[in-house]
């Protein structure tokens, strides 16, 4: 099965777009968790038993596991993952962008060493970012196009002279990745949830392209607005992030519990787009 | 001592603008550390004893440690030249690219587990990307501008309007970085010594922002024509690197002996400039 048939079967399998970015932090794990050995991996384990019938991909964001020197955390969790859940789609958000030997590296990472489904790259370096992780059969890259943050724009927003006219950076990259670079069938983009003008643009530039957003919840983006830009679509190739509003619904024993019915609320609004 | 005071001091004291890759790598590893317990380690220790006295910096590349999860190796390496010569300016070459909560863990990753001088960094997502390091005194950030690979041209060659006209997004990146954001004068730029030109555009626009050169040796950069971009600046703060041609000068027992050869060579012809 290629990565994006792995994507449709879940998302139909659970009538669910949302993904649930596991981002664990010492000072807002629950008390509960203290003093155990692989705390972050104790803690996602949690949070993925109570909600994998209700997402469709659990995103590990790495900048928390390698702060803290958490590696095994990391590998624990895609070891958990792919034997308890293996039909949940796994994104591993390390957003790497390197080339030559050096891509060829953090492709072992990726799928040698966690053997996530898919991984988050930044293309800054050109087509060469993304060679070596081509190789590897059946896996997803999602590539950074249109981010959610405040100074998102500085890049991202400049006008560029391309076979379209003036285009913002962001659409000519989605152009290159959509026409030119996904020969495979196995890339998708990044485009945060809280710009959905570029959200309606992408998608009607290439409605297959699976799109990673992410913006829910914390960051203010409306689940809503979001999910109407996959209306109307054959293949509703989207997964909607949300980290925190999910796994620190409380800090308390109930943890969680109440990560469960978080997202239950954001299931119950998706499940009429699907 | 800041950032760039300590990169002008190692310059002088060693005579030199050279970096030394440490990109250790199982296959290519010299048969006499086969077996060791932190061979990465061991065969950096070896390296670095060899040529510290011909360097301005080490630059550390995280994808070889994280492709095999040998962390340990690259937190000993660190450890060791801080305790061993600290007047050696380290790089952490990571790359990484995030923005906000997720920002701040890599920051802390970089400055408090590894206790590295300085960081690449890949500011696709805008200046979100460097708002959590900057918090950090004394510390460096090399942010990519106009990367040595073939493919480097496929969206930094793009043609941007901006204030002086039409100009190619690294110059662009260029300018913005050089006249707005190095509020700190902790801020450099990663331009590849295939590209000269390029070099001597950001040169001319800002003579004291440090340039992190690679693609010395195994990438065709010609030195000459490097170091003349140097030449007649009253702070020559360029950082030329190489990896391979250095570390992997030969895979028998004397590998320290030749990598000191290769790196003379590069001094030899380093300290006629300086």
């Amino acid at each position: 099965m290629n990565f994006y048939e792995k994507l449709d079967h879940i998302t139909q399998k659970n009538k669910s777009f949302l993904c649930v970015g596991l981002d664990p932090d010492l000072k807002s794990l629950p008390d509960a968790l203290s003093g155990k050995k692989n705390p972050f991996f104790e803690f996602n384990r949690e949070i993925i038993d109570a909600t994998a019938d209700l997402v469709c991909s659990y995103k590990p964001q790495n900048a928390y596991y390698v702060a803290e020197g958490f590696e095994r955390d990391l590998e624990m969790t895609f070891e958990y993952l792919n034997d308890t859940y293996p039909d949940v789609v796994t994104i591993l958000d390390s957003k790497r962008g390197d080339i030559d030997s050096t891509a060829k590296q953090y492709a072992r990472e990726s799928f040698d060493r966690y053997r996530a489904d898919s991984v988050t790259l930044n293309v800054y370096m050109g087509k060469d970012v993304i060679t070596p992780f081509l190789e590897y059969e059946n896996k997803g890259l999602f590539l950074l196009c249109k981010t959610s943050n405040p100074h998102g724009g500085d890049f991202q927003d400049l006008p560029i002279m391309g076979t379209q006219g003036e285009e913002p950076l962001y659409k000519h990259l989605a152009r290159k990745v959509s026409k030119e670079w996904n020969q495979k069938s196995n890339l998708g983009l990044v485009v945060g949830g809280t710009y959905i003008d570029a959200l309606k643009q992408i998608r009607q530039m290439d409605p297959d392209l699976p799109l990673l957003i992410p913006g829910l919840g914390a960051q203010g983006g409306d689940i809503n607005q979001i999910l109407e830009t996959a209306k109307h679509l054959k293949n509703k190739r989207i997964i909607v992030n949300a980290s925190r509003s999910i796994i620190y619904a409380s800090k308390g024993a109930d943890f969680a519990a109440k990560a469960r019915q978080k997202a239950l609320d954001y299931h119950n609004v998706m499940k009429s787009f699907i």
